[in-house]
């Protein structure tokens, strides 16, 4: 399950230097690139990585390197010596578990974000780490292999069509596209919390059960996961408003506080879910209380009545030889109809009492 | 409902771009204009905004634009064209979930904030969101549309009738008036928050059932909704209280301190209603408890006496041929006063542990 | 009941300006007077608040003025028109819902604090808004009507006396004498709740029952109440210590700044008594579910031990005609002997399980 | 029980002006006086604290002054005159409820701490208010009176014996060792409630009973009480390691920032009692909801085999003559079969639901 | 058990410098030491502490001293008398429960932290205190002697193999390299516990048992016990990452950030266990509330359906001598049937209330 706190030890940085074997294994991963101004485009898939060298030094244009695959050590290695990228955000590509981050080298800004998406199917939240960096004429996007696909596929639209000017802006432009749909897509996954919150509320007090229980937990679960991530990402957005105006103009910042509304806003809501979950789960222990309640007076009704009744009956059923009632003509009767008082008096208590 | 969390993705801002229609639709939304200075008024209605456009450059007078539908996109673009206004903010404008924010743009400011009213037949809270501009001589206010009326009544009243002195004060001091007039609009909706938590607190001791636990979710859910509208609101007077000097006199900021003192107000009392709706659920729980320990009372109590009482009788209800006691000439009566000395002995025993 | 969040919505500034009456309804407000200095005092009491106006220019002189109703709006208002005070004060002086603040103005501070008095007789806490203006050469103090009495009588009493030196001093130290007395007020407040808090916890574990509930809610009511009032307050004191020199002189913030201390201090116990509070009710639940376990023992063990035996009694009343045992000269005492042994062995049970 | 909120309204400063009589009662006090430098050691015990008054020009040297009974108002107002402390400070040194703080005066610094002890016989923690009074060339220290012996005599032994070096610096680190032996101390008293928190938590899953309760709400009281000690122990330290160059030395300094890492580890330690007191509560709640389950399981397995099956014999206790199986020759040990196999499948239906 | 939050005294600097024995106790400790440049490479192991002071002044090499037993107070006080370290250092050395701290001295840095390890075989968690001292050519690290083993091994590998260009630089980065591998060893810690709140969580909900309870109390004690070790920490690597550039170069800096980065991850993750455990805690309670609830209602269902039966045949085992049904030739049938038609709309009564 995406879901769960999945904690693999970070891949240390000494073990990558260790250990990191002199492979030459072919290198089959996708690598795709746009590479555009306002006027032209190209766009290209490729292999050898050695193909996106030619762009490094093209000042005028913007190229964005897109990499499906980090677990392909040596292509990224190759890639950041090539670009001059320091070794520790190597490292920081390859391990899948870094907290969003962003890191401020020489002339080139390294991001991590988590990317959420929602799995229909499975009804749950999938995670995948997504690794920025910017250089002033670059962005270089770093995606997980063993997911598929990604949200990316609207801002490819806009780069071939020319719409939206997204081609006359530069790098920075390009990143907070980039960064604005991942966030975007955040509110889909509230909205399908959200959904199933409203959904499960209704219900839960009117029916509480232990599947409700077991749906409560694992939204409440789903939130402490979205929590972590988005919490560090809007630190990292507002650095990215604040600081490093070499590399962001600041036309582009007005749209980076944009998205940084949008974060806080995501952050409003996950906050409120939390609270809303935190109340459900009383508000089920509640019901079940009640639920209780209501089972132990239909018990205590049942025995308040039948036991003394039990009891009278029991009273005549004795074999002593010298009961006068016995012999009485109407005795039964009598006790019968002193039965049926008992009874009703009783109805009539619990009945005042609010327990019928 | 509307204290439900709902939420939409955002109107991405690419979106917009991208997919804006080029509509030519016919643009009937309510445009309400108030031009006035100290000693001349004038107030319209109309459907073309290009009948706005001649306010613009009117710098001694003050202008009000009033939009009463954010469906209007094109009407919107062409107002904000004219004005100069950011494409970002005309997004915000349009979108309907944003959270209370300030942003500053060159010339003017863009505030959206929630205004809140009360139903007072569906028992519930409306929010709507209104986005302001504010120029050196003019302000805009936005309203979505499918809401019913607004709270600016008092307002316009007073611009008609000159008082109060609104109309010798620049277009900053009305902002404070609509703005003051839309917190002091909160204030009726936690008074009858406080109204309807006072009336459940008097009977969630005596008779807690689970229709007061719905009331009182419903309490918390409607006060977290608050909460999210009031805090953003208060980080968006106070920025506008310490700068933006350029826009707002410093006559009108300790008018707007006053404003901002109301909105902490607010957050106070949201802040102890959560603590005393806390406790309500906390005393809900041991209500119950208490009540369950009383039938659990009864139930045992009953069960003590009778149990014993109706074993005696089935002793004496026995075939066995050799009974000396069945036929002793007051058997039967011994036993009967038996019965009633165990009964008297439990039932002291039981008001000595005040369980009656 | 005074300790519950009321909540009026705080009479508008624009209310106040439109609606004004021009009344020149009988002034019979109680204002009093001290005007004194080292050497001389002058106490008076006058409905005509004209002759307050001639100590306006004493400037080697302090002049408190202390009004006790602020619904003579009228008057308040000549008052403060005539010593240069902002309209927004005078609107904060007559609305009695205000947060505890302190508002600068160009020659004179505006301090709201609240007064509380615990009402012995009916074991709840008064609060009462007082209004401070001071001024460089007088304080103003605005206390509500409705309110019996004040706590100000020793500092009246120093005044007159000459006790203490109060008279050396200018008017920032009699603002810093007021405000100490109400807020060593509020320890008064704090004993009488820690003894009740004393008073309950003995009985909690011991007694739980529904009217210890009640208290508790009360007194974690009165608790939220207290601190909605104090909080601000310590930052209102706080800024009167740092800022404002030129009303305040170093040797009074000596003082104030112990008024500060005092005041961190109250609210130290208030967050200690709400954290004990808070233990209570869990301690409490606790004791409820401890006797409702005690109290289903007892029903278990009476059960246990009579619902086997009744069935063997129950065996012998029947009927059928070969039953070799009923014929047994001593199945009779046998069957009882069996009885009490299964009793004993049962309550040996239970003993050993520590149930009885 | 010291280790109550014990609130009294603090002497008032205004009381202690006016009210102070002009007593010329014996003044039988314990003053004691250690006066030294790194040759030299003078030790002396007096009533007259004229006595004190030569020390005060001595500034080579460093005198001790520590006063046992702070009910000697007129001996610790005397002294004060002579060393020229504020009339406030005098007040904070009589009303023993102050909270720990530090105040700076022109030439000496005013600390007021709160010395702990664990009281072994009662089970308890008493609270001692010291205050200190540092200045160039000497340390006061004012010691409540009815409270028995202080954590001095270590400091006290190595002045006499000038071991450790305490005689080679000056008043500033004498004040540094009798603040760092107070706050040593703090450590018994969280050793002896770790012990006691240890102790409990074994017993608490086992055997939850309301004793355990009580035991539990006192060890959160006592928390809460140290809490409310320490915190602003720590302000108090972190401010005289900053600040107060020209009375504490660089060479004191490092020293002091060694207690200040004790005091930051006490409220840490303090703080993780907390969070396993709390769930140490939650821990006894469903300690107690499990046994009540398996106190019901119980119940409920006796009722569900024994109303069966004296239901059966009920049947044939009836006295109807029309009945067939009474005068089946195997008839009664066909029932009591039946019953023996009805028993038997319930046992093994409750073994299966692990209720057995 | 290690993670119980065990307290020592402090070892008290006045002790210390007090009762230090002259003792001339054989000092039998590793001390290990690994002296190293590019080039070269020295490894040795020696008790004679002398052997040491010689690579005190070899400025272009880097001496790691590795002390592996804390209790050689005499050995540690020549090191530090040697390398001119504060007497107060040496103090924090030598008692093992320091929080983890950065402290500033002339020319080196003391660094306390803890160092976490797993112990598969108790399942639970080991802590050992280690204390760095960075010089500008050295680094000292001393371990706890009753623990076993460390985490260092790999960059001892490192060293000696010169891998991973550690012996390029200087002592900061074998600081770092140090810290960076106790750090990492924190995810191991997390990812066992990790394992165990997945392992224990699925079974919760289906089957509460107070061995879950126990397990999950332990769990709640460990997440506490890191959170005391790492919060601190990340405090001082934030504080070694911007400070002291003297002793730590720009290129190590880098490193440092990396490392800080990984504190901040351990902190996230460990905040979220806190969340998890206590919604699991809820989850448990909430479970046994639903086991009790189906617990009752198996009794209630068999109470309602045998009681009116036991009634039933009550009434016909009585004695009277006119019971007209006894006669009639079906009674005995009719009353069975009876008997059966009640239990049957029993039956489908709770089936229809959903308790079957």
């Amino acid at each position: 399950m995406e879901n769960k706190p999945h904690l693999q030890q970070p891949f240390s940085f000494q073990d990558y230097q260790d250990n990191f074997p002199d492979s030459t294994k072919n290198l089959d991963a996708d690598i795709s690139i746009f590479h555009y101004d306002e006027a032209t485009i190209e766009e290209k898939k490729f292999n050898e990585v050695e193909e996106c060298f030619i762009y490094k030094d093209k000042d005028k244009t913007v190229t964005w390197i897109d990499v499906d695959d980090t677990s392909q050590i040596p292509l990224i290695q190759k890639l950041s010596q090539n670009y001059g990228l320091h070794a520790l955000l190597v490292e920081d590509i390859i391990c899948a578990d870094q907290r969003p981050k962003l890191d401020e080298y020489n002339n080139h800004l390294f991001i991590v974000v988590k990317m959420l998406t929602y799995d229909n199917e499975k009804q749950n939240i999938n995670s995948e780490q997504i690794s920025f960096v910017l250089g002033s004429n670059y962005v270089m996007s770093f995606q997980e292999l063993d997911k598929k696909g990604d949200v990316f596929d609207k801002v490819r639209e806009r780069i071939r069509n020319s719409k939206g000017k997204i081609r006359k802006y530069g790098a920075d432009y390009l990143l907070y596209a980039l960064i604005d749909t991942i966030v975007d897509n955040y509110f889909i996954i509230l909205e399908k919390i959200g959904e199933r919150i409203e959904d499960m509320e209704g219900r839960l007090i009117t029916d509480p059960n232990p599947s409700k229980l077991r749906d409560l937990y694992r939204l409440k679960r789903e939130v402490i996961f979205i929590r972590k991530s988005v919490w560090p990402l809007r630190e990292v957005i507002n650095k990215l408003e604040r600081d490093y105006s070499e590399l962001i103009t600041d036309h582009t910042k007005i749209y980076i506080k944009d998205v940084y509304d949008h974060t806080v806003q995501v952050i409003d809501t996950v906050e409120s879910y939390r609270d809303i979950l935190a109340s459900m789960l009383d508000i089920y222990l509640s019901s079940i209380s009640n639920k209780m309640n209501s089972v132990m007076k239909v018990l205590t009704v049942i025995s308040t009545i039948f036991m003394p009744l039990t009891f009278i009956v029991g009273v005549y059923g004795m074999n002593f030889q010298n009961m006068p009632e016995l012999k009485w003509k109407y005795g039964y009767f009598i006790v019968l109809g002193v039965c049926g008082v008992i009874s009703f008096l009783m109805l009539s208590f619990f009945r005042k009492k609010r327990w019928l």
